[in-house]
């Protein structure tokens, strides 16, 4: 059978306040679930500071092994909001007012309101192109295989659905899950069985508390609906047999 | 004024669950906020998959750029727990039966409970420190400077408290939050010139969305807390002048 082409992409938060705990990102499972629903994976996540070269240095790499990359937070009008100039530098670009950017915002806000802290989202690096904001107007960017896009998750999440046709994906990454009332260690055998047999899904193993009470999750994936009935059917096999309960599936 | 050592440190969040956007890491604020509470500043986060060779690469880069580094994740008892073992390889040592963690578990379980997945959990790098787990039984370790913790929240807080006489952190970094009833744009302008005053502090600003409303946090941050309160009166300053709505300080 043929391996059909993988594509996969890299997250990095840009942000302090991430860094700090104060704010808990989101944007990485919205991203993920996203990417994954058009077949994009997800190889690695990183989470930064506001340094400029840091950010250069980290965008640089991660442009060069991973198919995508996506970039959250940092283009807002602060003094903080340094991603654009940090992606202008990385790409060796200048970073300038987009022609088609300040269009946008100076429609978006009503006359005199456009003012020059609101001017400096408008600064992007040269041609880039840009991801429309249908919630509060500020486009992001991209530039080549880099996606630029803010850290307000709400605003993200709907800047979103505008870029599916800009990406290349493959079959969506499907998912089953499993849930059992037991501990890990209980199945940990039958489950290990269970994925030696089954090398091309990935089977993940994750204990909760939920209501005062012990389970297991078990995560099937692959982008094939029969590899994953395949390894469920065994996964239940076993979960009869020992007459473990299965809370959810 | 001589500058204090400053302590950093690298959070690397292992597994698949989190890369494909099913859970939500709460781990990495979690590990941050105690962090800093001891003087210890995260420099970056990470979240890597289940894949040996990336757990080791990671980890003999973190460690060498980093005072500290936190893994959470992978020491359970299934097949996708493989950080111990990758830790083990990492450091060049064998991965072993931990003695002292076999003891702690064998007293912590019921009479032949003490089963085969559960003993996987005490094979550890050799002569690896134990991270006590007053949850749930199962230790935590560490060598050198990578501390290896578990992936469920609830777990790896109890496990803190315990290993704060095992990092030689700095003052405590501080922070204050100034919320007002603006927007970015507004205040843009007024809150750089602050910044550049006061290079010494950290000074990050960060929209929300509460109640329908839009306001932005102001955040301050410094090991010292009359640089904080300079920085705060210079804001508060502005904030008055322009007649802003303080909504929480």
């Amino acid at each position: 059978m043929m391996q059909k082409t993988k594509f996969n992409a890299a997250i990095l938060i840009i942000g302090n306040e991430i860094l700090s705990g104060r704010t808990q990102d989101t944007n990485t499972s919205t991203i993920a679930q996203w990417l994954n629903s058009i077949g994009v994976k997800v190889n690695e996540v990183r989470v930064i500071p506001d340094i400029e070269s840091t950010i250069i240095e980290t965008v640089n790499h991660l442009r060069k092994v991973n198919n995508y990359v996506f970039t959250t937070g940092g283009i807002g009008p602060t003094h903080d909001d340094i991603t654009a100039q940090s992606i202008s530098k990385a790409f060796n670009l200048n970073y300038e007012i987009h022609k088609k950017a300040f269009k946008i915002l100076e429609a978006y806000y009503k006359p005199g309101e456009f003012n020059e802290g609101r001017q400096k989202m408008v600064w992007m690096p040269e041609n880039a192109n840009l991801i429309l904001n249908p919630t509060s107007g500020a486009p992001g960017f991209y530039v080549e295989n880099v996606f630029c896009l803010p850290g307000v998750p709400s605003i993200l999440k709907s800047m979103l659905g505008g870029l599916k046709n800009e990406i290349v994906g493959g079959d969506p990454i499907l998912s089953q899950t499993i849930s059992l009332r037991t501990v890990e260690s209980e199945i940990a055998n039958s489950l290990t069985k269970v994925q030696d047999k089954n090398q091309d899904v990935e089977i993940g193993s994750y204990p909760f508390f939920q209501a005062g009470k012990l389970g297991v999750s078990i995560v099937i994936r692959s982008e094939i609906q029969s590899n994953i009935d395949r390894c469920s059917e065994q996964i239940l096999n076993f979960v009869n047999e020992m007459k473990i309960e299965i809370v959810e599936r």
